[in-house]
């Protein structure tokens, strides 16, 4: 049956068409897997293994002495730069505002073949540390507004080099959706005291039927209303604005909790290509109420069309319910 | 330079990084360039080609009698059904709706190999008032909000048959990205008196730097603020609030224009995918002073990744000024 789900936070509509509806086994059957373990675990030609370190764009490499185990480079082709100077102008009836901002890699290991499904708890919460780092650095330029946080995995996902990287990009504006975001948050709240995603949570570990993994601090489910097929939230169980706001036991849990749910898509999957976003409120926002940081996990399984573009609404072949089974199922 | 550009209907943000700039002449390079001439008029496999007309699924053919030009179909996997009952209830927390709607398939041609830029500015008539006649149908069933006209060419951007086909959605609700976009526009109009659209496009018209082509009542530009390369608006000059609201005479220019705007892309990115959309008020706004339809056309040339999925903001490698003079350039 086909039905209309609205995601509570955001207030969007997907169609969820489970009468087109694909299997979740057929996704995996799709795909191409990758059996990273064949391949070189060094790359003389890329730019992010060990040896080929370009250092006049390092910015920071944890740790700082020994063999780096992460490192945050500029982007060799940024789109934006620090050192440009803040104008905000007209250009006749348009507003324009200089490219300023950061736009940085997080070489997230040594090792060319590896990726975070593979890498251990340790290993990625130095990576969530490396952010955690450059966030409060980013964050302390005043001319910054907002900052993402963001991976891409696989072509499909947008990723032009195999070696396991992160992004973060830190902007002089807050964009226009999540500032929409914000107002349907703060609309929730107003209306009924309490945050949004709080509740969500709440009723997803009441449900059940959509968890993928919980731990001690925090809840990994496939959303109500999801947009396309695995389509994962991990929210903190502990209501904070922003993952700066972490705690280390929190980053800790964080490692574990990513790692899990990344194996599950990467052994039930095969290895998706997908994008991971951390989705934290702009660094301005004082208010502690209403919105809730999150990670957001988008395997890329399946394709936008004029649809999306001319709606923004999405149309989801599959059960979230049946792709948390799935998840849940995998051994691992 | 790299520099942030807002998009003044919509209030969105692109970064345009002409620092990672591609030449418009790349993209045409990139891409594999498609023969529609060497490919059969006719493919015995293919649902929509004469000979192989499914009579159950369709709903009208234009002329009625004799050979058809186009036909409508309902879609054989819908994503929504018109014979639902449109029901609203809670599930838990969550806000439900029966997958109440329309979903058909628009074949624009009886030539399987032919697509927009091949086909005559009379046979695009046909197409579009193809798509008015539907559109006027569709709005007569009250359970209807909004109606979506768009079309997919290419695997890239969704097609996944290569007759040329449109689709047409009619949904029981407002998208929440509609919704924003219906505010933005109503807050440019309380404070300044005029539609935001018909401001941007008389500017166009002066500036001249971004138009692609230009007739008695249409204007075709790449946006400003383009989210990515070659992204086209084509509006009506004449102020209205919807696609259904059109003269005939508006309708034959519109045919004109899109197969001259279709052309350029066609023989300048060699046949590149793109998506196609009519972007129009929802079926129950009564209010002609703020809103204004147009024709969207987003060539498929660039990918989304992390970023645009996190921030809503996309980074536009290329810009809007080159591209429009691309396309002006292009020999047809």
């Amino acid at each position: 049956m086909t039905e209309l789900r609205q995601n509570m936070a955001t207030k969007e509509w997907v169609v969820i068409a489970s009468e087109r509806a694909k299997r979740p086994d057929d996704y995996a059957d799709a795909q191409e897997p990758v059996i990273p373990e064949s391949e070189p675990t060094h790359d003389p030609d890329c730019p992010f293994c060990p040896g080929n370190e370009e250092l006049d764009l390092e910015i920071v490499r944890m740790p700082s002495t020994g063999l780096w185990q992460t490192r945050v480079v500029r982007n060799k082709y940024p789109a934006l730069s620090e050192s440009t100077q803040l104008t905000r102008t007209f250009d006749g009836v348009h507003r324009l505002l200089s490219g300023v901002g950061y736009h940085e890699i997080l070489v997230e290991h040594p090792l060319h073949n590896t990726t975070l499904a593979l890498m251990t708890p340790a290993e990625i919460e130095v990576m969530l540390e490396t952010f955690y780092e450059r966030g409060w650095s980013i964050r302390s330029d005043s001319r910054i507004e907002q900052i993402i946080y963001f991976k891409n995995h696989g072509e499909q996902a947008g990723a032009s080099l195999r070696h396991p990287h992160s992004q973060i990009i830190g902007l002089p504006v807050v964009p226009t959706d999540i500032r929409h975001r914000i107002e349907e948050a703060r609309r929730y709240f107003d209306d009924n005291g309490e945050c949004v995603f709080c509740i969500m949570m709440r009723d997803e570990l009441e449900k059940g039927e959509r968890l993928v993994a919980v731990s001690e601090h925090f809840v990994a489910f496939t959303l109500y209303a999801s947009p396309s097929p695995f389509h994962i939230w991990i929210l903190p169980r502990q209501h904070s604005v922003s993952f700066l706001y972490s705690q280390s036991e929190e980053m800790a849990d964080l490692a574990r909790i990513l790692q899990e749910v990344m194996q599950r898509l990467f052994v039930g999957l095969r290895d998706p290509a997908y994008n991971l976003i951390i989705r934290s409120a702009p660094v301005k926002e004082i208010s502690n109420d209403y919105l809730h940081w999150y990670v957001t996990i988008v395997p890329r399984v399946s394709r936008t069309a004029g649809f999306e573009l001319g709606s923004g609404m999405f149309i989801n072949p599959s059960l979230p319910e049946d792709c948390a089974e799935f998840l849940r199922k995998v051994k691992i």
